[in-house]
């Protein structure tokens, strides 16, 4: 999964994911209105919502991005509905050829991660019939806990063809409370950061690994130094736009070959028509505004690479 | 919330939550054959036969434990249906009176860790209705993003009177790999320990804080040293029994009033009829065999404290 997701990376020359994280005041007054009508101001009606307000969108940048990262929390907000509406995202968003990476961050013993892992990347046996849950092709998940709460997902990806972005320096403000602290002569997070370089190379796809970092765009010196650290791994970059991650910081969370990073931006697309700068969308036209926020970031990163 | 969990536990003098992670082989025959004659070997009936099988168990156990920890992998590895029976088993021990804690250690930026603070503690709010989606008093999230991550869960909880228990030293082999590195004079485990008691002072119940800790039974001299690091701080403490933490070293994570820790029994309690030890129980007693290994666990921690 991790050659097709470079494959495409390639081919669109846009290294970049879209985070479907929908918000109730980024979803358009007629979408809301409709679902509302249909089911009430419930649960059922936001999932409704939020189910319409991506699927537009993903009609609309399928063609210029290769991936999209459903933030599973924004929906998990509102209940089974909620749920709901995230995995009809992912099956839309795989029916229009994108590679999902759900961002679940999840994490725990080997057991409980193993049921994690089956359930968003691999498919549960029940007396032989086989079932999948949730059809993601990455997840991201946390290392707190340490390897054996990893592995299950390594062997999951193993026999799936599926990946990883594991945490190692996060994009929001108090990241360093434990990730900065000094473990030796290094950060916590670069004594994560050698520990998935490790678990990568045994997991090889072609050039890279497919077990991912996830590294903070807000955090750009950083990102260079954990780049050189971990050559073989491809980085997610959370944290672009909205955050303060900028275009002009981007080149260093990329290796010499162009390859070795794909950049989120969430609101910044999704809500895209609601910025000054887009203004001349209406707000029936969202799905366009967030196309041509796609085509501009494409273009920002382009220039700083 | 914290409060009452402690009237409980005294009152019934059970320091004692049962962890209700079901596994399909855990489950007798009786239950899933009906199950998959209902709903096939699908998700759906995986579901059903687990919410029975819980159902069972709650009913012999409910007055004798003050709370249950249902684990949302277990479920969420069987897709909507299977959150749909984490849902109703959340539910149906809530009816029953008991505490339940939501074993679903999420952690995400602060926006979306809001997300799952609503999902998991409060209430969304749709245009002016309130939905709630899981009725968890007790949730457990993971520290390694940092404070920001943290605080939309407190602040939850404030308005809530709900209560967490953050990650600190968990109970699997590899727990050490990061929380055991050195940073200074401390383990990276104390580091997190030192700020979740911070946290607490802020929080506080009446006696005890409602941002608890999880500290696992496996590491006993850790629980001793942690117990006087947090003396405010309630410790949820898993791998007790069948991961191998054994009763007698469970005096390290208890104060001198005899409270500050809540001790989890997974499957030892809800597969105890499996074991040789409680071979006089039939399979269609499986719930007395539980009732059984829950008063036998009383007994032992009693003797041990």
């Amino acid at each position: 999964m991790m050659n097709q997701l470079i494959d495409k990376i390639k081919k669109q020359n846009s290294p970049i994911v879209v985070g479907l994280d929908p918000k109730l005041n980024f979803v358009p007054s007629f979408i809301k209105e409709k679902a509302f009508k249909a089911y009430g101001k419930t649960n059922e009606g936001v999932a409704e919502a939020f189910y319409q307000f991506n699927k537009d969108i993903i009609d609309h940048i399928y063609d210029e991005v290769p991936a999209v990262k459903p933030q599973i929390a924004m929906y998990e907000q509102y209940g089974i509905e909620g749920i709901i509406a995230y995995q009809k995202t992912v099956n839309y968003a795989k029916e229009k050829g994108l590679v999902v990476i759900g961002d679940i961050k999840r994490g725990d013993i080997s057991s409980t991660a193993e049921a994690y892992a089956i359930g968003h990347l691999g498919q549960s046996n029940i007396e032989g019939n086989k079932e999948r849950a949730f059809k993601n092709d990455f997840i991201t998940i946390n290392p707190y806990m340490g390897y054996d709460t990893i592995k299950p997902f390594l062997d999951v990806c193993k026999e799936e063809s599926k990946g990883l972005f594991i945490l190692v320096k996060t994009s929001n403000p108090s990241s360093g409370d434990f990730q900065d602290l000094k473990v030796g002569d290094n950060y916590l997070y670069e004594q994560v950061a050698m520990k998935v370089d490790e678990w990568g190379r045994e997991h090889m796809g072609q050039d890279y690994s497919y077990v991912g970092a996830v590294v903070g765009a807000t955090y750009p010196e950083v990102g260079k130094k954990l780049r050189k650290l971990m050559p073989k791994t491809y980085f997610l970059v959370p944290g672009y736009g909205a955050q303060g991650g900028k275009a002009e910081d981007m080149a260093n969370y990329f290796n010499e070959d162009g390859l070795g990073a794909i950049i989120n931006s969430s609101r910044g697309v999704i809500a895209a028509y609601q910025k000054d700068s887009y203004q001349q969308f209406k707000e029936e036209d969202f799905a366009l505004a967030s196309r041509q926020a796609v085509l501009d970031m494409k273009k920002d990163l382009s220039n700083a690479l």
